[in-house]
């Protein structure tokens, strides 16, 4: 075991505090990362304050994982000490099931989250990367180009792949009309990388003071989604729309938006349920509503490459460890262009 | 014109009763058909009694209509008099946007149903199959195989199509593990056509004594959706679920059995919304929810000529039209097995 320092909630009341803990030894296969920067997603307030029912304390968030490889297990071949490294959401699965052999990992049933999950290793819970260093498993580690501004790669780890994972299920490209619902962490990437991939991007936003920096980002038109008539310029026009508005709210005017055969994808688990969706409004163009997770490793380390190759990383804040606490307030305030960084520099014994 | 007679509700408060009334002079792609046998759909039901608010009366309902062809424009091909002829839920559509030029006529924005729609030959409504003749554009007209027992092939032109398309959408065929929700005149249908697609068919039902039945109609398992541990045995199973039930019920209980990327197709639009899906159970296994309306004229034929290939009809009971307002009581209840036709030589002047 080696000696680690964090960032931790020890309950869902208190706040983020430090929190010495340690890692597992640096078995043949693993490999141990210094963490550098490491994104605030909003899955990390959730968990610290158990708003999912399901947080083990302590808790250390933090899935949005980049850093130097300080140690490699004897049995790693595509990682040597010094490289920059990534780790996203998952740290494990069981690896032999059908969505394991697909690499898509994200839906195994056994898969194991980076923090907050049942540590097969360590008998313990899993500790994210709000800490000096962590120790992986190299199948779950990414390869990091050294050409992108390493903080505003962080949230590609996991804004960047939840987005892009079904832009490129659902076949967006050149031709493709692709909505994009919502401009917080999650839509600022669907965005930038849809842009990329050369579809006709739509952003629809509640807010008016949004429009100039979605269209900055990659959005050639923005549809205020308040608006009846912008709306129904769009109608039955849409290949695909990616949902990342988790809050509860009304499906049905962006199913109807969609073209024959077109989906919705939805990235976010709402609190409180959407109002029931129109199944008429399905039926009548054989319109899909469908759900997706995170991506799988495979997949991950092409949307890097992607990235690596256009450009694209996260429009970014960086932070001290010290301010979490008060990002996590502005967070819900939606008072973030767009995401968070932790600079892990910050962290101090 | 030429004089017809037929079976209408005057009002929605009304009970069918015999009705006068003209059909088109044959054009030059036109079919002139005398009916012979009418399956009564709940539609029907639905439109006669405007229970969706869109009547406009005198409403003659019936679109699962099969007969002999008595005259022929100048221009027709593809039948001559005396042969057997089938007409569907559709009699128009535009015929040059994306939709009918993809042969999906059903998706046309300007599709005009075989009843209660505006009809742009006579500028009045459409009157449907509850009658002697009918005079239909040729591309809307099916050919129907002698060697099948014409009065239960009626049915197949709206239940049989509307569940034939989604199973061939959703490539349903040897290997694949297909639940059928609810043993209607649809399910029943779904039940026969999955089963001869090669797929293995479980029916799901809340009644224990439709068992037998489901079984000698093609399915491998039944499952009483309403025992929680006979469901739970199914988790995650499925490639594809058609939920044929209109009535308002959880549909979760259903999309938990897909496997990853699975689709449950819904076929009814329900009077009262659905309970509003778990949109985490579609996320975890980027399950998606559809919707199917019907079938193409292309689609159609292929799907009768699947039923003659495979010797396909539908169960029935058949009724003189004198009896239609008590077969509707008796649909109602859903004491049918499984679809009524009208034999329309009962029909007279």
């Amino acid at each position: 075991m080696t000696k680690a320092i964090s960032y931790a909630a020890v309950s869902a009341k208190e706040k983020l505090a430090p929190f010495q803990f340690e890692r597992r030894e640096v078995g043949a296969k693993d490999i141990q990362i210094e963490i550098l920067f490491c994104g605030v997603c909003h899955s990390d307030l959730h968990t610290a304050r158990n708003e999912w029912q399901n947080s083990v304390y302590p808790v250390i968030p933090g899935h949005e994982i980049v850093g130097r490889v300080t140690s490699v297990g004897a049995d790693v071949k595509a990682f040597k000490v010094g490289d920059l490294a990534g780790v996203g959401c998952l740290v494990d699965s069981c690896g032999v099931c059908e969505d394991c052999k697909d690499g898509l990992e994200q839906y195994c049933d056994q898969e194991v989250f980076t923090y907050n999950s049942p540590d097969k290793h360590t008998g313990k819970m899993t500790y994210g990367g709000y800490s000096n260093q962590i120790v992986v498993d190299e199948h779950f580690v990414l390869h990091i180009s050294e050409k992108l501004d390493l903080a505003a790669v962080a949230p590609l780890l996991c804004a960047g792949i939840t987005t892009y994972s079904p832009l490129k299920h659902w076949k967006v490209g050149p031709g493709s009309k692709v909505g994009v619902v919502g401009l917080g962490g999650l839509g600022h990437m669907a965005v930038k990388l849809a842009h990329a991939m050369g579809a006709h991007v739509v952003l629809f936003t509640t807010s008016s003071n949004k429009v100039a920096d979605a269209k900055r980002l990659g959005a050639d038109e923005v549809v205020i989604s308040k608006n009846p008539d912008e709306m129904k310029a769009h109608l039955k026009s849409f290949d695909f729309i990616l949902n990342t508005v988790a809050a509860a709210h009304n499906l049905d005017v962006f199913t109807e938006l969609l073209k024959r055969d077109g989906t919705m994808c939805l990235n976010g688990v709402p609190e409180h349920a959407h109002p029931s969706p129109n199944i008429g409004s399905l039926i009548f163009k054989r319109r899909q509503i469908a759900g997706s997770l995170i991506g799988g490793i495979k997949e991950t380390q092409e949307m890097l490459d992607f990235c690596a190759k256009h450009n694209i990383t996260s429009d970014i804040e960086v932070i001290a460890i010290q301010d979490v606490n008060e990002a996590y307030e502005r967070m819900i305030k939606g008072d973030v262009k767009y995401r968070f960084v932790i600079d892990m520099a910050t962290l101090k014994d």
